[in-house]
């Protein structure tokens, strides 16, 4: 975890962009494309150029004069500033249908992330592997998270257990949780979280079905 | 569909909040609670007071002098800028993980989204049903729509798949898409479409993580 960085001044809206950007130009680069045109690259996310030019540059992408950018080079400036091209050692808590979603979304591993364990508390799951991802009991949390060393949680549970959990990934010393559970979780200041709300798309999208 | 609305000047991340102040003001409702204040909400949401103001303001949350929001009168407020006040009725493509964690997605009739058919071509999954829900062959797609008069889709679709399928639902006269499929949808003008991107969030944690 990088101390030094330009990051604070980077959008959060240019941050959840970057996975998109990156799924163009990794088409691009499988078709044989060196360079890519903000015009383009418009015409394939339906993004404004000006939108696209700005949050490329932010993350360093490199340019040709008037050919537009480098598409290998691109590539690399956007995995390194998400850190996505180490991978990090994750693990899942919660094996229901949206953690089995979770553990089957391909290209995790493109994204950074290596989930190497999964949690429940069914004993239908237990012992089992699900895409490849050993299922252990809950109660085995503390003793695996230390010998694994992981920081990153992703929990996928009922929002009643979720800050219970929490609690205990704090005291074992993860750093990043990724959060699908309904519930704001509390926290230390050096934690970091993302929440995940699903109705909170349903929202927009109600939105602007009653704006059309 | 209302024609006249005042929506347009409310800002998306006012929008996005929506959901997470209804639940905890169900939850208010549910212990007995008629009053709640901005600082009672801040503790509970970890959202600024001045934050939470405006956007409850912004639906027109009613309000007591120094006693802060009424209770049933903001969740109406809520509900029915959101139309969750009425049920629509809405379909869903592909039962895979993620569609049945859509399906089983508690209190998506407190949403406002009532899903009253799904749709996969996998034998063992046609005729079945997932949470309650019908799951028909693909090929019925057509004929559901119209019989049952569907404006709404919400898809978990491989990517491949999605543009596809979704210029069939255009031609059904489907007029809202909330999209799980990882790739941009292209639609006619007067057809919403809500795109879900999960490593969106996956970037924002990174990005925190790296800047911790």
């Amino acid at each position: 975890m990088n101390r030094f960085s330009a990051k604070s001044a980077i959008s959060k809206q240019t941050i959840r962009r970057l996975p998109q950007y990156l799924r163009v130009f990794y088409d691009l680069h499988a078709y044989g494309r060196s360079l890519v045109s903000s015009t383009d690259l418009a015409a394939e996310t339906q993004l404004l150029p000006i939108v696209i030019k700005k949050d490329l540059q932010a993350v360093g992408a490199p340019t040709k004069l008037r050919a537009g950018f480098k598409v290998a080079g691109t590539i690399e400036a956007i995995e390194n500033f998400l850190g996505w091209d180490n991978l990090n050692k994750a693990f899942l808590i919660g094996t229901g249908h949206l953690g089995s979603a979770l553990l089957g979304f391909s290209g995790f591993q493109n994204h950074g992330l290596e989930i190497v364990a999964a949690f429940d508390t069914n004993p239908e799951k237990v012992g089992q592997e699900i895409h490849g991802v050993q299922v252990y009991h809950t109660a085995q949390l503390k003793s695996i998270i230390k010998a694994k060393k992981l920081k990153i949680a992703v929990l996928a549970l009922p929002g009643s257990a979720a800050q219970g959990i929490t609690d205990t990934l704090v005291e074992c010393g993860v750093k990043a949780i990724w959060n699908f559970a309904p519930v704001k979780l509390s926290v230390p200041e050096d934690v970091a979280v993302q929440q995940e709300d699903i109705a909170s798309g349903l929202a927009e999208l109600c939105a602007k079905l009653k704006s059309n």
